[in-house]
């Protein structure tokens, strides 16, 4: 199924790395097993981890750079100066077709403009969003932008619905998703312009969305769309907000557990029901967002993330390609910029 | 310790009004039994309510009148036809002086105009915001704007920022608040304008504010200041995503329990714990949401909220009184317009 799929890793960026993202692809190679992985990093930091894990070296190739984008270092000056780090490197391999993919757990904002810059941006598209799935009552949802624009148009709000939705049918496997824009209240009225204008031209019947309307907060993971839209300031809050009440839930559920020995007693009963309740909402097993947008399939992990964490980004790379993402928003975008345009509504 | 306090409350506003309004008040009166009460509606639905409650009755004065505020009514046209409505007769009771306090779970957008129009906003202060409670990791934190305001400037955000704090001192009886500035990212240069701006201007050792610096979402449920900071659009967003968040986890423990016949057996053991568990996180116990900025306490309830919550509402509104809450902004603020202000810095 994956046959010849390549993964390029930047095998230096994240609190934990390399380790994890050494040990994180050998997880993946065992979910994937076909998958080849091109390693961008520093060679006596790599080579003996791969030593350990002989099975996984077979699919390596370590490509040596002693150059790291810092965590603090600002886009501007990563475009100019970090041409030979191993962030620049694993993402010039997906310009030249030598991986179909890459991830890394670097510099959210350096890897998005040498991303924007080297692997360009889809025509159609001002900016690429940054998406990602989240758990909901009914499964899986998909969101964007979580922080890639922190100010948007209508427009731009537009092209993230229309990117939301073809990534959701190609990679959920959706017929018809349905889209939300979030808001501060369901009505027509409520809201700031770039949410009224993207509404109502998101209402046209022309464009191919199935078009819910606002929707709020709680409704996230209600479930209530399968591809919520935000703006980049509004969606990276509200998810790292959502990350945060889960991590409080999880304490206050260990303190009611030690709370008595009649509850220790039923934690014994109930631990594995609670250890499933855990895996369901584990926050690495939705790690990986992606780029949506570019010119080529760029994939972003959470920096403080383990190699189980790590795993799962790469595997989102892997469903991206197998499943024709990027081919599918590219068409979609074709055809959509193709038709007949709406007149501006006025308001 | 609350004697001669006196609370108006609109009986007909939110989903189960006059009901729960009655009962609400019933359950308050238990907790604060030196309360009074104006209750403004239609005499035929909340007499019969008053009726079974002989108690409370003693302490109720009932003003009738059939007019309402419904929950799609335009905040502009309710200010120009809704003068005897039962939302605008219990605000006006506070700015005449029989009421130290209005409570209702009516239309937000209509309470927010009247509100302002009848009780004015203190000097100093160009838009009020709502600011509520939250359970946190370490204690109760405050959280302002949640929707008053969709668009914010620097000068709003740097307002909100001197009335959590003061209102922080005043009600959570905190000596040296923290206040955090809600952000993308918490390095200086993250951000919009607004965010970027208020930043500077609270880093101005002029201010009376202990400023923590930006905060990110997940900083929100851990703690990490005692006063959040944004603006009415992402604040809003924020506090109903983490309200459905905790709903979906309500939920994934209660199918974890019912997952085998071991983990009913945990929960027969641990029920107790649970269920003090379930009180540590029942929203209903954050109900009543405060307007900051008004020459008078008002409180807004949610709509949907149930006679438990609408007494926690009531129970704002009373300690707002008690602990002097309006007159300590009032205070803090024409001393901070009366200190030499800061030049605007350059950004």
């Amino acid at each position: 199924m994956n046959g010849n799929i390549t993964i390029a890793l930047d095998a230096m960026g994240g609190d934990h790395a390399p380790g994890m993202v050494v040990k994180g692809a050998e997880i993946a190679l065992q979910r994937h097993p076909d998958v080849r992985f091109l390693l961008f990093g520093a060679e006596n930091a790599v080579r003996p981890l791969l030593a350990k894990l002989p099975h996984l070296g077979k699919s390596v190739t370590l490509h040596h750079t002693s150059e790291i984008v810092a965590d603090d270092t600002k886009p501007s000056l990563a475009l100019r100066t970090a041409k030979q780090s191993s962030m620049w490197l694993a993402i010039e391999a997906v310009a030249e077709g030598r991986a179909d993919g890459v991830v890394s757990a670097g510099n959210t904002g350096a890897l998005m403009a040498i991303a924007k810059f080297v692997l360009k941006t889809l025509p159609g598209i001002d900016r690429p969003a940054i998406a990602s799935f989240f758990p909901t009552r009914r499964g899986e949802s998909v969101m964007l932008d979580l922080g890639a624009n922190v100010e948007c148009d209508a427009e731009n709000l537009v092209q993230f619905a229309l990117m939301g939705d073809v990534f959701a049918r190609a990679v959920l496997g959706l017929v018809e998703p349905s889209v939300g824009l979030l808001n501060v209240g369901s009505e027509d009225l409520k809201g700031n312009d770039s949410v009224r204008k993207a509404s109502a031209r998101l209402r046209d019947t022309l464009t191919p969305i199935h078009f819910h309307g606002f929707i709020e907060g709680d409704d996230i993971a209600a479930g209530t769309v399968d591809v919520v839209v935000t703006d980049g300031f509004t969606g990276n809050v509200a998810v790292k907000t959502a990350e945060g009440m889960g991590k409080l839930f999880s304490e206050f559920l260990e303190a009611a557990f030690r709370h008595s020995l009649s509850a220790r007693i039923g934690y014994l009963f109930a631990r594995n029901a609670l250890r499933k309740l855990r895996m369901r909402s584990d926050p690495r097993r939705y790690n990986g967002a992606i780029f949506l947008g570019l010119g080529g399939i760029a994939v972003k992990s959470h920096g403080s993330t383990d190699a189980f964490g790590f795993a799962n980004a790469i595997g989102v790379a892997v469903d991206m390609k197998v499943n024709g993402a990027l081919d599918a928003i590219r068409t979609e975008l074709a055809r959509v910029s193709a038709a007949p345009s709406a007149p501006e509504p006025a308001l």
